[in-house]
């Protein structure tokens, strides 16, 4: 049995963490599907690419409020997809061929099954497709042992068990092949309502996609600040045939495609279904029922704050163990991993505090810290005070009628707690918000201590902190 | 006589001074032409407004590299027009309105003019035009005067006195009346390079008029960083016919528009004159041969820290006394001087540092600090990081092949001393970087001490600041 020093699980984030500083390590990187994980092959990056033709082609068709007249004459979906992916996969190939010529690592294209707290069956997943009857099997063992298998999307028992689906007369698609169908269709039904759902609304509903959202809550990214819920599925509404308050109980398959029968006995006729029903954690298969590694109510791998497994010398980091799901986050939580595998003695801590994130949709959305409902939740005495970007000019260069930011701040400090921005450039908007919550500068300082360019639409947030009267 | 306590010249930024904890004082307010100034009525907003219908129209022009087809019909310049001025002529009437209904407060729609420190003499601005032999004449006299009066296009006396403009037969605009001409130009001449020029040449070609730039530097933008102007100018070539090196020596009128005749012998032959020749302060008029209150040698009036002019119980604000003509900065020193005339006992200086300042052409750019040329002569020993759009995952999305953020950061300190933005949101992104100079966070901290969301365009700051190497 082959023994390593290092053996990473899952070459998304956790193939950040290898350096020149583990350059004396004897390191094994296992990853059964591609190099990059989520993020790169089918979550943030290519999303965000397929959102930038969508915003692109949004541009093109809210061209009358500028006092222009434009018109959007075709959309090459191949197109787009070869640029997007030609662009992806080079990057996926680069980065497992990069590690194939690190000296002191191997790559295991492989399943990793635990047999114990360090030991390691390794399932072949080159070999899985074709011929299933010649799967390699072989153990490794490592002192450390980093598991950063991330998640998958989830489809729920009522939709999988549906008899349609489980004959294959209808295809559930989920994040992780629906950017790559071959063309088009008319008309999707997507299924949910968090922010991979408002993504994918946005990007095909742009393209010339007739959408349908199916939520089973009364309103889209419920998670969100009320604020924000409010605003997007109002647009939302205006965009989509949204269907609130509503389940899916029964697709049958069509000649042309499939019908979803909804739970308020309407049907919607399509040719793609969508499901956007979250994402879990991949522990199952991880054979950690063999091992002292705990895992929670919800599947993920429990770390303490050092990324620390309940079993010696077994990290997690990333989607597996992380209730945010985030890119940023699980990056971060590498860079803790990293420098805690070579600095035993000195242990660094993850930081979880003012974490934001966004939703590239339409409006785009960016979020950090509390919202109003968690802040009354934990007794803070807030001051809140939201801002429109009609209120400033730069929205009114951008004609834009919907945008807001809003911020939370807590009385007795004056420090922000939570801010959430709705319109244009959110997610780059909400940078210095986050900054003064990372730094403990109070929203007043933070309003005044600096210059804002007028009339940039940086002055939302400016007027937005201004307004707070503690 | 009538005797104020408080007189204030100008009712742009001047106008921001006067609040309820004024209500004991007798304040006259000086506006020969129309409140909110520059900015309102022919700076930063309305220009930032057509700049929208401008990067709309960019939009659908450029809507092949998200692999869509569109095309732009047509321009609706009336309608862009309208709609801009309707918006901001409202906004102009109702400051004038508001100031009237204060109870303590009386406007003169007047010219001032020093007879002494404290003693103005006022001509009526609204006769002139159709009776200046009926021109009104009063004094008043405060106690204390802020001088807000502004500043005003230039134009060179190597144009303004050619025969074609003397006789009336060539128009030379400025910016203050190109934004109401009564329909698009076919070609327009912008004679300049400075950010003005770099503006309309980005909205006028926007909206499909052929521009040509004439200017006499060997480069667009030279006041910024190098990197700044290169890739500025670069772009501009591409766009527009851009004349460097170049200076205009006549305009001759023509049937149907003019011809100007160049320098290296060459003559373009358009429809419309831009004069994009910077701003000069507002101090010809005011009389202040009359007064103690000195101006520099470029016509500024100087004033110390506390905006205080040489005279005493006479102040100054804005374009009229700033080398920076932003209007971030007036709004800063207009609170400073309504902050100093409330505390006399107490005065606040103005700050003056980490002024950021955008240009709203296409590609955007931001700047805040020192250039790598002003560093140099400064003889600060710094260090430079620069990080293409197109190297962070969001800069792929956005198809961007030009943007760029640079930052240089002093060795020793590890502060950030100068940053410099080319491309989308760049206004909106450099806010994080403005912020850690003014609350002198070193850029290593500001990298790693927060989270920025990935993958959205801020990264590129990130990782500007990641890649710098003390």
């Amino acid at each position: 049995m082959e023994q390593f020093d290092i053996a990473i699980i899952g070459a998304g984030s956790g193939n950040m963490i290898i350096n020149r500083k583990f350059a004396d390590k004897k390191v094994a990187i296992i990853e059964a599907d591609k190099f990059g994980g989520t993020c790169l092959n089918v979550g943030c990056i290519p999303t965000k690419m397929f959102v930038g033709s969508a915003d692109a082609a949004q541009h093109v068709l809210g061209a009358e409020r500028f006092n222009l007249s434009a018109q959007l004459n075709g959309v090459d979906w191949r197109g787009i997809v070869s640029r997007i992916f030609g662009r992806i996969d080079g990057n996926v190939a680069a980065a497992e061929q990069f590690r194939r010529d690190n000296d002191n690592v191997t790559v295991f294209k492989s399943h990793a099954h635990f047999v114990s707290d360090h030991v390691l069956e390794l399932i072949d997943a080159g070999d899985e497709a074709n011929s299933p009857a010649a799967v390699a099997e072989q153990r490794i063992s490592a002192d450390q042992i980093v598991i950063a298998a991330g998640g998958h999307a989830h489809i729920p028992d009522h939709l999988s068990q549906l008899p349609a689906v489980m004959d294959g007369s209808v295809v559930l698609h989920t994040s992780d092949d629906i950017m790559r169908i071959e063309q088009l269709p008319q008309r999707m039904v997507i299924i949910g309502s968090g922010f991979i759902s408002a993504e994918f609304a946005h990007v095909f509903s742009s393209l010339g996609v007739e959408v349908t959202v199916v939520a089973r809550a009364d309103a889209l990214l419920r998670r969100h600040d009320v604020a924000v819920s409010q605003q997007f599925t109002q647009c939302a509404v205006e965009q989509w045939d949204v269907r609130l308050n509503t389940t899916v109980i029964d697709i049958v398959a069509t000649s042309d495609g499939a019908r979803v029968v909804l739970s308020d006995g309407s049907a919607v006729e399509c040719d793609s279904i969508l499901v956007a029903a979250g994402r879990n954690p991949n522990t199952p298969g991880l054979g950690l029922h063999n091992t002292s590694i705990e895992i929670d109510e919800g599947g993920r791998v429990i770390v303490d704050e050092y990324q620390r497994t309940s079993a010696q010398g077994v990290w997690a980091l990333g989607d597996i163990s992380s209730h945010w799901q985030l890119k940023h986050v699980a990056n971060h939580e590498a860079r803790v991993v990293q420098h805690n595998l070579l600095n035993p003695q000195n242990l660094k801590a993850a930081r979880h505090d003012a974490i934001p994130s966004g939703v590239f949709t339409s409006p785009q959305i960016a979020t950090v810290g509390l919202t109003s409902a968690q802040a009354q939740e934990l007794g803070l005495d807030v001051v809140e005070s939201t801002v429109d970007y009609k209120e400033v000019a730069y929205g009114w260069a951008l004609a834009d009628p919907v945008g807001f930011c809003k911020v939370i701040v807590e009385r007795s400090s004056g420090l922000i707690v939570g801010a959430h921005i709705v319109g244009a450039q959110a997610t780059t908007l909400l940078q210095p918000i986050v900054q003064a919550m990372s730094f403990a500068v109070p929203a007043a300082d933070l309003a005044r201590g600096q210059y804002w360019i007028h009339p940039a639409l940086t002055e939302v947030v400016e007027n937005a902190l201004l307004r707070v009267r503690l």
